[in-house]
């Protein structure tokens, strides 16, 4: 298998590299054999190459069978002009490679439900994922521009009836391997879109009789997902909507640090990245946690080569080691040892 | 002055006739001299004039000082085809009459703290105000429509400069009056629009020096909403992200059944209406909270009218009464006394 490495920006670096060397322990172990190459994206690609997102990065890309993405952006670029901007790397690579559908896992971990926001008898329970359309809709469609005098702009938000219909068949078939449950979000007593949308969901669930559907509109599933997020199993929606409710169900369980992502498409390739950021703060401190980079190379394991026992063992590994009290910096824990990123690296190794 | 009550559908009716009666005390004590008219809109306006917004009622409130909607909706028009929805009612009537700016208040009553589904450290002396664009943007943009084979679909955010302005200046004025902190959310790593919006917040600051001004992306501040939503004094934003925020913010407090809302424009015009809907449930038991849709009330005593003073009675005698231990059954208290929706009024009056 050829993974291709793009660790980007800032504490991007350092967890890539955690994940390469516990894939590698995963290959011993397993007997297979990775191949790993290393390339440029965001804000250092810029630097490099005097673009986010080069040529040789996309090609490289589309000849493997996974991606591993640290994080891109950082300080440095933020007035950046917008094609210059980190951002636009990642929003290229989903579009250039068709990963349309964006799996989100939300699920705490016992050690570290008392960092949450929430009351622990509201949150605790909950296991949920979100599923993001994420290569289409507003943040795609044209026009996306202002008229000449700046006196008016427009985005477009744009979507064909089998982007929706892939989506939406990803969802069914994940909430089938979960508890069956599938919560459709829209604003569909408003959009266009929504319409289409919830009626492609209704049309979908014939050919899934065992999934249960709950259509919800988006501002009542940003207050569900808050009061009772325990009520939700797989989430689909489109991107914009998908972007928020994301991110939101992402501090509920008071470990964002922990939180692994799939960018994927229908044959298998996909992208996997940490949900946290390039963290400019502790860049090259050697104190950044590597969990969420760990936990996503697990999800490539298992969404990208059909390896489910060595997701679950990566998984487990650092179920244990939470277990066991070791914890990075960033993970709000009184009691046990706080460890450094090459420890905690090697400890779920 | 001439106010037009709106009481739409379900317990709209019980707390409109609340929020007059309160409005009727206040005339007494301070002199003033109040007429109100009713009118038909949403559910209702569909059954009896078969729109949700009859031209009557439009008409009706384009002649008036302010307005005190209800709520519409209920599973009855469900169903309909959507130019025969309850929200078309409402949709229709912030376009017609251009109330472009909707305030959403949210702070806690410390009574009711408790029923919040975050800690108590997180959310105690939260007092934020959302300012959503409401007129304008993805919901109102055209086309919104499909292909002719519904292949595909599109809707269309579009915004004019001006709205932008004058949506920023209304939130700067309101910032002026609280604690002097203003931030506008957009996603201006991506879209066009959002890049205007900034570039339009980065202008006005200029006229609002005493104004501190925060950019925060929308997928961001959908999390510091929960993770520190004392952080916020005056949050403001296009439609559709002002609809999931202010939705999402209006849960934090544990006390939805409190939280009034207004819907305004330049010259004083305002429709003010409860965030709760028309609790179908419980329609015509007695039971409703009144509270919601009496400190809308207040709201418009104050944004309307400009009578600080009387709207500042109102609120207080609210906040005196909880204080009282008196409460519907909605809200989630353990002590003090039950009391329904007349008894509730009487307490405040
Ligand atoms: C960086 C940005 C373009 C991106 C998005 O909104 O898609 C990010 O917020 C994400 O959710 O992965
Ligand atoms: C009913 C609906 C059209 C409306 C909106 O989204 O504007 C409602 O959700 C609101 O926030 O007032």
């Amino acid at each position: 298998k050829q993974i291709i490495l793009l660790p980007g920006d800032g504490i991007g670096h350092e967890v890539v590299q955690s994940a390469k060397q516990v894939l590698e322990a995963v290959t011993e172990r397993f007997n297979h054999s990775f191949t790993f190459h290393t390339h440029d994206i965001g804000g250092c690609a810029i630097d490099q190459h005097g673009t986010p997102l080069p040529h040789d990065t996309l090609q490289a890309c589309q000849e493997a069978d996974a991606i591993l993405l640290g994080a891109v952006g950082g300080p440095k670029w933020d007035h950046n002009p917008s094609h210059l901007r980190p951002e636009k790397g990642l929003l290229g690579i989903r579009k250039a490679l068709g990963l349309f559908a964006n799996l989100r896992p939300i699920k705490g971990f016992p050690q570290l439900l008392h960092a949450s926001p929430l009351k622990r008898e509201v949150i605790e329970g909950s296991d949920l994922l979100i599923i993001r359309e994420l290569t289409s809709g507003l943040y795609f469609g044209t026009p996306s521009e202002r008229s000449q005098n700046d006196k008016s702009v427009v985005d477009t938000l744009y979507y064909e009836r089998d982007e929706i219909e892939r989506i939406v068949d990803t969802a069914f078939q994940s909430a089938r391997r979960r508890r069956k449950h599938l919560t459709s979000v829209d604003k569909a007593n408003v959009l266009e879109s929504s319409k289409l949308w919830r009626e492609v969901v209704e049309q979908k669930k014939t050919e899934y009789p065992d999934v249960i559907v709950t259509h919800e509109l988006v501002d009542a599933a940003a207050m569900k997902l808050i009061t009772n997020p325990t009520q939700f199993d797989v989430i689909v929606t489109e991107n914009m909507f998908g972007d928020i409710l994301s991110d939101e169900a992402s501090v509920l369980t008071g470990s964002l640090g922990m939180l692994p992502s799939a960018s994927t498409r229908a044959d298998g390739l996909g992208l996997y990245e940490p949900v946290h950021g390039s963290a400019p703060d502790i860049t090259g401190k050697g104190v950044a946690n590597p969990l969420a980079m760990i936990l996503s190379s697990a999800m490539m394991l298992r969404h990208s080569f059909d390896m489910e026992e060595e997701a679950n063992v990566i998984e487990e590994a650092v179920r244990q080691v939470l277990a066991d009290g070791y914890h990075t910096a960033d993970l709000n824990v009184t009691g046990g040892t706080i460890v450094n990123t090459k420890q905690m690296t090697q400890h779920v190794i």
